[in-house]
């Protein structure tokens, strides 16, 4: 295993790229899906079963984490891997996008920003120093920069007033990471800009002239619409780096992420095949099914007979019977199959961009989705 | 496989013994706990966990199956094996005892009882006939008569006339199951007598006349304390015949089990384990631990280091960090740990009586849930 965080491209498909990512524990193909495990688990997830859906890396929120069982904690463990039974590696967020979204009375200065714990109500600060602390006791391979989460919509001056902010925080970010990372470990810097082109790429340029291993897009798919996302994808992939990965945060749909992959993103993570699991939702080759629908009541087929996944061979008809029960197997099934759905997807696209027709991929599985929207 | 039903003692230590029920489905060894699979899923586990724990047998419960998804569509499924992912024997009850504690609007006559569903109020007739017509639909191996579980406390003479009722049910239910069972499928009486020695007696020696392949003795477990309980076993036990299982029904915990099979109990079932489990309580051979227990948050010692399960390896504090969060994997893990406890408590019985010494096995897993028990 490398010592070292290394990323190499070995076929490009149009702006589509596939690759993979080398750390010292374990090689990440992409495009890559990361399952989100949260608060140390993927929900509803045996961690062996994560690893057979094909996951390389997962991602553990650092909001959620320092809050409860707390970095320390988890570090006097053993770190995080070791807690959660994931060997593979593991990239964390900074903690900010949560700040913003879950905690309350949260008030931003130049330091950092101050918030009262959703848990507990303590007063908790959390500056580009302590995130990379917090990342750094957790053990993470890929580490994320503290960035202010501009909030949807913002005007072009609050915009520009929130990255000038994000740009200086990752620098000290960086200089944190530098002092207390251990080898082969890698810190991302974080495009902001709102929804306006000029400040997306100034973002870029600023935080390629600081100088990451690689690079993300956030505070997108916070409302601004698909078009406006792809739009600001291209901006930035166009700018950044053809030689380091990028990834776009917390992302999505299967037609959000082909139409990312298409314009250079090769990570991913989203909530949406857990959530969605627990929610009665499946994504299968055959588009999205709702199980809690009548018509599945009596349905003997196979959740998704073109799936690979132990729990996609379970009959609709049964899984109708377990949603509709509340049954917590359903949630685990669902669960299992949508993140086995999702890597299957990576896997057909890495190869779509290695035979060089990822476009004509992309259509065909948005055609499906399309189609099943009417149905369910 | 066998076509019959067949029930073999193999070895005997005082009144315990051990031995092999074999079906078309498979072999049980005794002394076996069912795990409780009440709405055709056994709470929380993946089919293949739960046979890899050692269980031969599950119980499924005829009052929530025939309320949903409803008798006849698992039958139009191919049965409650396919259904539910489950090839060896399962064992259901008859619905009488759920009727009584959570359906609403009872009315017991001669025929039947009716009552409304605890899911949308429907009125529903369960009579001996249907409750065979509906567990033979499920297909199960192992059926019920349908008795008049008797509420505790009772009266003598309620406990009799509830007895006598029960006597004719279960004539009833025999006649209905050789008209309407497959080959191998067995159907057991039930002792009832609530608290009182003749009337148990009695009811033993009207069901050995009835004539039946099993016998069980319920009603039991509902409040009357280990001694009475022990006292109403060992009465019904001495009269049973020899030949046949005996099944006590809805108990119970690591020491009413082994003082049980002490008795001459053959068959276990309790929701304990995965009820348990999804309350943060664990099962171990260091007796019973409370994983919400601040005392675990910081130990890193497997939950239990004696058991074969795969989740009793898993730190304590990770699974007390689980079950403070409320993640679901906490339930996940905590279930399978104490299913596979009380598998391999009862692995341990059985060779506990081959070798006869069985008193002092007893007696030392009772020490360790003392033990545990001042602890937590």
């Amino acid at each position: 295993m490398s010592e070292r965080f290394v990323f190499t491209v070995k076929a490009r498909d149009g702006a589509a790229r596939t690759g993979a990512i080398t750390t010292p524990r374990g090689v990440i193909r992409t495009p890559a899906f990361m399952p989100v495990g949260t608060g140390a688990t993927v929900k509803a997830m045996f961690p062996e079963d994560i690893a057979a859906t094909g996951a390389d890396i997962i991602l553990g929120n650092t909001y959620h984490l320092m809050l409860r069982p707390g970095a320390e904690r988890i570090a006097r463990l053993g770190g995080l891997h070791k807690f959660m039974h994931w060997e593979k590696p593991i990239l964390t967020d900074s903690g900010g996008y949560q700040v913003m979204s879950l905690a309350k009375l949260r008030r931003i200065s130049e330091d950092g920003v101050t918030f009262q714990s959703h848990l507990d109500g303590a007063t908790i600060a959390l500056t580009p120093e302590r995130a990379i602390e917090v990342q750094c006791l957790l053990g993470a391979d890929i580490q994320m920069v503290l960035d202010e989460c501009t909030p949807f919509p913002a005007t072009r001056d609050e915009a520009k007033a929130s990255l000038d902010l994000s740009m200086r925080w990752a620098e000290r970010s960086k200089a944190a990471f530098a002092a207390m990372s251990a080898p082969g470990q890698a810190l991302f810097g974080i495009v902001q800009g709102s929804v306006y082109p000029d400040l997306r790429e100034e973002s870029a340029r600023a935080l390629i002239d600081i100088g990451f291993p690689g690079y993300a897009v956030g505070g997108l798919a916070v409302g601004e619409g698909q078009a406006a996302m792809f739009d600001m994808v291209e901006i930035a992939t166009a700018v950044l780096p053809e030689d380091r990965p990028r990834y776009l945060m917390g992302v999505g749909t299967p037609e959000d992420m082909l139409g990312a992959i298409a314009r250079g993103i090769d990570m991913f993570d989203c909530v949406m095949p857990t959530r969605s699991g627990r929610h009665c939702q499946a994504f299968t080759w055959a588009g999205k099914l709702n199980l809690r629908n009548a018509r599945h009541a009596e349905d003997p087929s196979p959740l998704d007979p073109e799936s690979a996944c132990p729990a996609a061979q379970y009959e609709r008809a049964y899984l109708h019977h377990l949603v509709k029960s509340g049954e917590t197997l359903g949630a685990m099934l669902l669960s299992w199959a949508n993140v086995q759905f999702y890597q299957e997807l990576m896997v057909r696209a890495r190869e779509a961009i290695v035979r060089g027709d990822f476009a004509a991929f992309a259509e065909d599985v948005n055609r499906r989705y399309q189609a099943s929207a009417e149905v369910d």
